[in-house]
């Protein structure tokens, strides 16, 4: 039936041609002697007209799926420089229910709330800006991959049903595995280590992870996808920050240079940059209370990290700054102590656009003063006990990080919440569609 | 500390010049006045000599990770085609017990059973057939995703917590979701569909996806990583068939092209095709009786699938072979019933070297028929709200298939037990490492 189907985008190729199309209602518009047929299909949209002796249009309904045969026509007035002048239509798939979306309007103009865009998700993505959000989020996550694989990492694949956390015992999601318990895993930070020491160096891994947070935020998923890499041979975490800088650049410009038409559509300005400026937790405290009067210890919270971006954004014209030098406190058993700084950690995080997009660091690779910094946290070092097996057996110094997809996206884009960046969101609430 | 690193296959380049590796203590033979050490990085192996006067070599043990400077001088017995006459080395890490694996010595020569590989995984990815089929595997998942972005597929990223089952209620993992009970997805089958429907089109998804079957055999896995795609304006399941043809013929031509080292570990010689064979369930079965006087009737067992690809294997000197037209008992709701064979679908599995690798086909697109699929399975529609949602609004005929990863690579390179071909698999009684 579609073997002769050509897609809009292309239909161009034949002009005076008759070509066979297959697609969406888009958009309808009745006149008395002919209609005005918009057909979309994964390529595009393009104007059919449809001569009232051929077709009855009043028996099509808006996203009723046709295939429509006729003529290639020249027309300046059209963007893509062409319509139909159609020959045939054809139902295949009826739209038969009133639509609980309209999907051919622009967002601002069908005043939607989150919860219907979600609750009718399927449909919702028929509409230009969602679908756009997701070809960014692609490009994204192509990108991220690309430029790994370029790089020389190779992509692992690590289980995500575990018997025990990483990051400590709390946020974990306990699912009933025969006559055990399990959870699911938080990040895949302690198999990404270990496939550093199986000798692959360099390694990532783009796929799900779970926190059972209780908390129901603008900016956090219970199941989000993460973007981790992780590799030797560094010194420490400032190896990690450069790489992470080459890479978000590449990342921004494919996305730029490949999705400009999707990117035209938000107001938003990708910032270019060839450096992101590190400073340490201290200095960004300090920052804070001489410029605004916050007092800030120990950690960022979401209020921080808005004014600090916002402050890097005026004097850098670019709101992205790297926040290093955490204390142990804040960091998990793994992070590297800081060769100098007492207290302090190898570890970084990166705010953009006034949320954290990215964690990261330097692990450690010593046997030793890694059994201790596990007993120093109150855990059992008996129970991390294939986590520590490779550490015997000469693991390179390494470091890594993990970026939030959904994160990065929304930032890129300026979403408000994160949920409009995740295809079926899964939340405190919500676990369908 | 790394900043002058160059990688073993890359300091041929630096004939007679001092070069810093860094990397694994391969091997070691140490006689009176010098000492042969092999270094090993992801990169490979080199044979470094190390005068007695400079390093007493004793001091190492295998595995330990080293700094290594040398001068690079050919030598033509060498596979590289030069060594390393070290300068200088420093021990970064110390492989400081026993190794529970050696890692240095072709399989056939360690005799290790299947759980110490997987008890000591991290280590075990250190010898290097073993670390061959996580390449391999790579490239073959590497290779689907390139094949389904060239042709235009959209890459997606569905929830792996789910609120119900998509393949009926048993071999479900349920998850405790705060108050509720959740489940992990068998398959991201509902989403894909979704996602045709949403206007992609075509879209894929590699990921993890979990079946809580009670069996522990040599060919499953309670964690599997499954390459699912799901293609709209299809005909019925020949065109996904034909799509397969094509998409494998790819993958292998990728594996043979791009892992030839990696390949020749293994004595299995891959297949070339331009076409698979297509036979019914019903002339599968006619075989089975007249060649190995077996009476099979509905669906293929294990012993089946090996005997049919034996039969193709010496008709056709490659044993793959498509079986289509299977009977709706035992197909999924969802499944499109045969135009013209009453009681049969439009699905199919393929069978390679005696195995099922993937299974597909046309899915229903019309609602009233999902409906009525769902009805007659005893089954509630209610509680499938939204997954038929979009079917009401302009669904197009489509059809799919999912690959096992773990299964293909298992074929690919005729090893024995699945688990081999996964990073940590899960199974009945494994969830560690």
């Amino acid at each position: 039936m579609f073997e002769k189907r050509v897609l809009i985008k292309d239909a161009g190729h034949s002009t005076g041609k008759i070509v066979e199309l297959a697609g969406w209602v888009h958009n309808l518009r009745v006149l008395s002697k002919f209609s005005f047929l918009i057909l979309r299909d994964r390529s595009g949209t393009v104007q059919c007209v449809v001569d009232a002796s051929l077709f009855d249009t009043r028996k099509l309904n808006l996203e009723d799926l046709v295939i429509l045969k006729g003529k290639v026509a020249e027309d300046k007035r059209s963007k893509i420089g062409y319509e139909i002048q159609t020959t045939h239509i054809e139902i295949v798939s009826k739209a038969h229910e009133q639509l609980p979306i309209l999907v051919n309007k622009p967002l601002q103009n069908l005043n939607l709330n989150l919860d219907t865009i979600l609750d009718h998700r399927t449909l919702s993505i028929r509409q230009e800006e969602i679908s756009s959000i997701f070809k960014i989020q692609n490009k994204l996550i192509q990108s991220f991959r690309e430029y790994l694989l370029k790089n020389d990492f190779t992509e692992i694949y690590t289980p995500k049903i575990v018997a025990t956390g990483t990051e400590g015992g709390s946020e974990l999601f306990q699912v009933k595995y025969f006559e055990r318990k399990a959870y699911l895993a938080q990040s895949p930070q302690f198999y990404k280590q270990h496939m550093v020491g199986a000798g692959y160096e360099r390694v990532f891994e783009t796929a799900h992870v779970y926190r059972a947070e209780q908390h129901n935020t603008s900016r956090h998923l219970n199941e989000y996808y993460s973007l981790d890499f992780e590799m030797g041979f560094i010194n420490d975490e400032t190896d990690i920050m450069r790489f992470e800088m080459g890479l978000l650049s590449y990342m921004f410009s494919k996305v730029r240079e490949e999705c400009h038409k999707e990117l035209s559509l938000f107001k938003y300005v990708l910032p270019e940059f060839k450096e992101i400026p590190i400073i340490s937790l201290e200095e960004a405290c300090k920052i804070l209370l001489k410029k605004f009067k916050k007092d800030v210890h120990g950690d960022l919270d979401p209020d921080s990290e808005k004014l600090l971006c916002e402050y890097f954004d005026k004097e850098n014209g670019m709101p992205l700054v790297f926040v290093n030098d955490y204390p142990q406190s804040k960091r998990p058993m793994y992070a590297m102590p800081h060769k100098t700084k007492k207290g302090l950690t190898h570890s970084f995080d990166l705010i953009f656009n006034g949320l954290e997009i990215t964690t990261g660091g330097q692990r450690i690779h010593n046997y030793d003063m890694l059994v201790q910094s596990i007993a120093s946290r109150g855990l059992d070092p008996e129970s991390f006990k294939d986590y520590l097996e490779i550490f015997k057996f000469g693991m390179p110094p390494h470091g890594g990080l993990a970026i939030g997809a959904e994160r990065i996206t929304m930032k890129v884009l300026n979403l408000t919440n994160i949920r409009e960046a995740c295809f079926y969101p899964r939340d405190r609430i919500r676990i369908t569609p």
